[in-house]
């Protein structure tokens, strides 16, 4: 088998950590025995700046035709460019969600043996975050009239689907009841957004109708912060919106150690168009270079990417030889190439 | 003097941290020699349940004509209630922040000396949330169409003014101004929802050119949530608006020891109609009538209550005592009364 993906490392650290990426996903292929053809696309702040081109249908329609996509980070470095703020997110990372309809941005939240939470009492954390990846307050709708003067008024409208928010809920059933705990926490804030919230809470209690054996609750999205800080180990699966999860999963990977942990999938679970993984985190241009970067988000990133296409076997292998790094060596300082070689080595023996 | 209040004590563990802060009210009072009027309002879902009615014109207007209003807290029990979800915080707590335009949501953050973090290393936390109360995501706007159906499509819309903006940013500013730090952060999103994000910066920034001796920064909200994990001592005042400020005071809350110490101010700051101090926790219906509840989030309210009405030095001496007494005791189980009473006799000897 001949796996054919596509592969963006953006700005910033995105090339550093997705080099060592790529280097675990050869050793594992070839331990598996299973090829990967890589084709990189140089899309980015950087790219940008060259061409004035973020991304072309060209090369959206180049990217189709990819198995999955493994992607880095984009942003530009706000210290010095000359690029409109979120412009490269939008435009790129956006983008592609909403293009490939990523409608499920999957992301799991552990905390590994080893790894340092700065919670005192963190407890056994893991679980994991189905957020919506394709519409909500993401929609792009909105606008501002009046613009610049006293009299302006500028709107962001939150665009919410039956379509939409069903699947979503389908998908995180499924995933609940696949696990040990099976349980599933709706996470929301139905008493201010009571548009969405009925909608969300409607379909939510029809769907659960029909998984009589997955345990649910509902939390509004302010007090699930505190949960977060105060027993994270409360939550299984987290089904949430799209602003409600990206905000979430930022604490979930601090409490869990550290942003640099945290991998995510924009998952197209209609498998219509490709799925593309990458880090929770941005493209930290402040450490850039450096050899300072965390490439585990990647990594795992790339172990989700695997899965995703059907190689479980390969994407737990990763997965044991990031949690046995981890356990060995969470405290040591160590660089970006110096974290990638212990987990090839792990995998190349695993 | 003759101070006039309004007291609404409201659902669940309402009455009961009311009552402790209005004991230290008094004690305060007579310390200080000044008097306080005070008229209780039963507002709440179990008004409801009796009368069918939230708030009514008549009571809006009675309570215009007080000083300033204590709240506790208002929701009803979701294990038994027929009470829509949601519907006495919308038609209560929300009603008021709208109809006395309290623009200014005021929440300071502060681990005090004896309070326990969950966080391993706190480090020295003392910041205020100045969250917009009269806009944003909470105005109400947005609707849904064939709901029920599998076409239906729900919206919220989040309504920013330069009105509401500016107003919001200047207090900030100068709040930021008169403290020791000087340091003013935003919080946004402004890399997905641009035309508030916009809006926002572009006062900020404007603002901002008027306080020189302010140093100001900006963070998206999902990192600002690692920051609150990872080095919650970074901030000094942080201005954002309505359901960010909401979001985040409550993790805020959990990082500082508990949100049975947070307290907040929904302040009219033009001084048309009287501004409203409670406590940031709800009615926790599980732990009401049991002596459980911590009133120290209420007794802190009402020292903001008397900050705003002008009695700076009677706010000072119930926050002194707070501290105080949590240094001597956070770290003992106590009941509400227990607190309430540790707290008045501080009050009565300072
Ligand atoms: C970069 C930004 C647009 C993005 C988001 O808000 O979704 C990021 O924060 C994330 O969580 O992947
Ligand atoms: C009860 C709810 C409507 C309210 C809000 O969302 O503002 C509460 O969470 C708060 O923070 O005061």
């Amino acid at each position: 088998r001949t796996l054919n993906l596509a592969i963006i490392p953006g700005d910033g650290i995105g090339p550093e950590v997705v080099a060592e990426a790529v280097k675990v996903l050869d050793a594992v292929a070839s331990r598996q025995g299973f090829s990967i053809q890589k084709k990189h696309y140089a899309l980015g702040a950087e790219h940008w700046l060259e061409t004035g081109e973020t991304l072309s249908d060209e090369v959206l329609n180049q990217l189709k035709d990819h198995d999955a996509i493994l992607f880095g980070a984009v942003g530009a470095d706000p210290r010095s460019s000359t690029i409109p703020s979120g412009l490269i997110e939008r435009e790129i990372l956006l983008k592609l969600r909403f293009a490939f309809d990523h409608f499920i941005n999957l992301r799991p939240s552990r905390l590994f043996p080893g790894a340092v939470s700065p919670l005192s009492n963190p407890g056994d954390i893991d679980f994991v975050v189905v957020r919506e990846g394709t519409e909500g307050p993401y929609a792009g709708n909105g606008g501002a009239l009046r613009q610049g003067t006293e009299a302006e008024i500028a709107t962001e409208v939150s665009v919410n689907t039956a379509y939409g928010v069903e699947r979503l809920i389908r998908y995180a059933f499924e995933l609940a009841n696949s696990r040990a705990r099976k349980k599933l926490t709706l996470i929301h804030k139905t008493n201010v957004l009571t548009n969405s919230g009925q909608l969300y809470t409607r379909i939510f209690d029809r769907v659960a109708a029909e998984y009589p054996e997955v345990s649910t609750d509902y939390c509004h999205i302010d007090a699930a912060t505190i949960y977060l800080t105060t027993e994270p180990s409360r939550f299984d699966v987290i089904v949430t919106d799209n602003l409600f999860g990206d905000i979430l999963t930022d604490q979930a990977g601090a409490v869990t150690g550290g942003i640099g942990l945290a991998a995510c999938g924009n998952i197209n679970a209609s498998r219509q168009f490709p799925s593309m993984f990458e880090p929770v985190h941005g493209s930290a241009p402040d450490i850039a270079g450096q050899e300072k970067a965390n490439p585990i988000a990647s990594i795992l990133a790339s172990a989700m990417l695997l899965r995703h296409v059907g190689e479980e076997e390969s994407a737990q292998i990763i997965e044991a030889a990031v949690e046995k790094d981890l356990k060995e060596n969470a405290t040591h300082e160590r660089t970006t190439g110096d974290i990638g070689s212990s987990i090839v080595t792990l995998v190349e023996n695993a």
